[in-house]
């Protein structure tokens, strides 16, 4: 009567390669995709010259050896993403050019802010990211926000003011939306190194792929073929001693169908997997879990010009300001340079105020303060492409969801906990580099292992 | 084409409320409801010997006038909370009898904790519950949870512990579980006394109304007859020019529907409204607020005696333990005393921590704690009747949602403000006595009165 032996739900990295690793196994497997492509939060995008740029995540850094492997596998190229030259540092209206690893921090703020750095990273060290609630004093660092814990250790305003603009640059989210326990554990997944986490070379934005991440997904998924059904938006799973059904609809509700199998992987991110109708309903730790783990917000901006003309200055095109909404910048053009393209976020709280600005009044943000870093060459772009992830039914935010403070303590061991027949996969889920393509690559394959056990 | 004037989405307080008040115009409606009975957060019960309980929400206060008319309008009746003699406050082991309002707290604390409160009802002057974002320190008062306002305003461990005993026991969450600004908005729209909030007579613990408080909801769909349709989880909300489609489908997932009409009102839980599908979808900032207002968890306990027995011993039944997990309790025997009975909860942390636990630990705990306050009388209840309202699928926990750091003033607008057909109603969405059933009532009135400006 099961039809299947496995349903993935969503195909993005984590289900495609939970799909990939089935299939391996030789087991029959359907990937259920509610849009009408593959990727999730990767998306493809072109510039109005036709250079391709990415309209979501696109970094991948050395120690990011899963998703490297999978590139290098599947036929794509990677290249260094741009940073020769000064980078800049906006600070009361003052625009700092620096060549060092120390952001253009001041002299006299640079100790207060090694001695922070230094500290977050010995907090995190105590972390284990598969167990956070497990750390010596996690209930301590989870019934305080981060934002808190900065405004108790420091009474440096420009430290103050970088920490702000270093969360939201990793998470799209304030320091105060999250608990210190979240920060850490997400640091500690990646190698427990914020210098990691900020850099280009050596560090989670050092590499990008050729013509785009998306390609990864759209290569996963070409292989897998009729397996992968697109336009399926899963409303409703159901499970019984005997297997899974999992109901699902078209885009507009217009038509449905069902799986069934003997095993589904979830692989959305949780503020989706909590909007499913699961019969019997899921545990209260689980239900809980997803009631609570929202998805940051960004609206990412690709801001076409002729040539890469900041190189011409000496500068690398980054930027991290203290001032600004938009924020921070990078060199994004393409490897041949055949044009000048720089990205930037508006991230957390300056996403939520921008989307309610009309797409012209946001690119003329945009622009005026690029004119402000680069100089008047910035006031002409050729093109502005704007991806705001939070307007996204099926996806809802960006870069990935968070937990605030009192979660990871209290409902933190239902995040990869199966449910019976149910699974779970996605970047959230990751104990190593969570948030990130390696994350979701990870918590796939470890999924489909699950699955392999219980089959 | 469009069958109804008006859909309503959940038949508890506030969407009756509204239904009524539409009704009574003179519109057509319809009111969905998931479960097969009406009443949501309010539901009756009966101890092993037929005397009634209330497994929800169960008492009224003086100032919460609009339900109090309403009982009297439907004829039911109600009797004032037990509360004669001396209550209890549990600390470190000692048993501390008490007969004035200073609950017990040693007077070496007890200055701290008075300057705590006073320094809460302050703050909370300062904030519009109908617009917490506009508070003029909004932006503080929200990047702090509570609990962290409480380290940095006092080093008196037991005032900490008081405070740490008064959230949960309204909120059914810690104070690290919501903004500082959250709380100071709850307690604004009861009327900025925490007094109010915590006490029997002359507060939200004053009355009790004779049967339970579910019959209000009970009348209410008793006059709106069929146009209360009980086993509908609604699934998807489609709006265009023309209208709204409504469609449902049964509590086991085995039959649909659909109801058109000119306008809907969702009156469920903001952490289940963010589960139905919306077409089209919602924009980024409504869907961002129902990402983030997670339910309070709490198991109810009623514990029924042959007498109340403690009244012999001069106790009024009311117990505040700083020590223990269950608490509060009181009084809740029947009004003419036929038996006695003891009410008391698992809230926060500590139903989370129990919910893991079987119900013959459960109650082993509870009878255990009763014993300790009561003495070995409470050894033999001859019933306990327990309800865990986080595994309640169409209500995923109690009392309320509440939001944390950041939210009220980065997505508090999207609380109640419509989104072209559809509008919002509960005890969340209120700005008087937010969370209570007079805060539902309020709620319903009000989206009723924005639908007929609509229709």
């Amino acid at each position: 009567m099961v039809e299947m032996d496995v349903v993935v739900v969503g195909a993005g990295l984590a289900g495609l390669s939970a799909a990939r690793k089935l299939v391996a196994a030789g087991k029959s497997v359907r990937v259920l995709e509610a849009r009408d492509r593959v990727a999730g939060r990767n998306l493809g995008g072109f510039l109005s010259n036709g250079v391709p740029v990415e309209r979501g995540g696109q970094w991948i850094g050395p120690t990011q050896t899963t998703v490297l492997e999978l590139v290098a596998e599947l036929g794509l190229e990677t290249f260094a993403s741009y940073e020769s030259g000064d980078s800049l540092t906006i600070l009361d209206g003052e625009r700092i050019r620096y060549s060092d690893e120390y952001f253009g921090i001041p002299a006299e703020h640079l100790l207060e802010v090694g001695r922070l750095w230094a500290r977050v990273e010995e907090l995190a060290a105590t972390v284990p990211p598969e167990a956070p609630w497990q750390a010596p004093d996690a209930h301590n660092l989870d019934r305080q926000t981060f934002d808190s814990w900065l405004t108790e250790n420091t009474t440096d305003t420009v430290a103050l003011r970088f920490f702000r603009f270093v969360v939201p640059a990793v998470f799209s989210a304030e320091s105060s939306e999250m608990s210190l326990l979240h920060f850490l554990t997400y640091l500690k997944s990646s190698g427990n190194s914020l210098q990691t986490l900020l850099s280009l070379g050596g560090g989670a934005q050092e590499r990008r792929v050729v013509g785009g991440t998306h390609q990864i997904s759209e290569r996963l998924a070409s292989e897998l073929g009729d397996s992968v059904q697109l336009g399926a938006v899963v409303r409703t799973i159901s499970q019984n001693n005997e297997g899974v059904a999992v109901s699902y609809e078209d885009a507009d509700a217009s038509s449905i169908g069902v799986v069934t199998a003997r095993q589904v992987i979830v692989a959305i991110p949780p503020t989706l997997a909590g909007r499913i109708r699961y019969l019997p309903a899921l545990p209260a730790s689980r239900d809980g879990l997803t009631q609570q783990i929202p998805a940051g917000a960004v609206i990412k901006f690709q801001v076409g010009y002729p040539t890469p003309f900041w190189r011409e200055d000496g500068l690398s095109g980054f930027v991290a300001s203290l001032d600004d909404a938009f924020n921070p910048v990078m060199d994004n053009s393409p490897p041949d340079a055949s044009c000048g393209v720089l990205v930037g976020f508006l991230e957390g709280a300056h996403a939520r105020t921008a989307a309610e600005l009309s797409v012209t009044e946001r690119r003329q943000i945009i622009v005026d303060t690029l004119v402000k870093y680069f100089g008047p060459q910035a006031a002409e772009p050729f093109d502005v492409v704007e991806q705001d992830w939070t307007a996204e039914e099926f996806t809802r935010g960006c870069y990935g969801g968070r937990l605030g403070a009192g979660v990871w303590t209290q409902y933190g061991k239902a995040l990869a906990a199966p449910v019976g027949r149910i699974h779970w996969a996605g970047a959230e889920v990751a104990h190593v580099w969570n948030g990130y393509m390696e994350g979701a690559i990870l918590s796939g394959r470890q999924a489909a292992d699950e699955v392999l056990a219980a089959l």
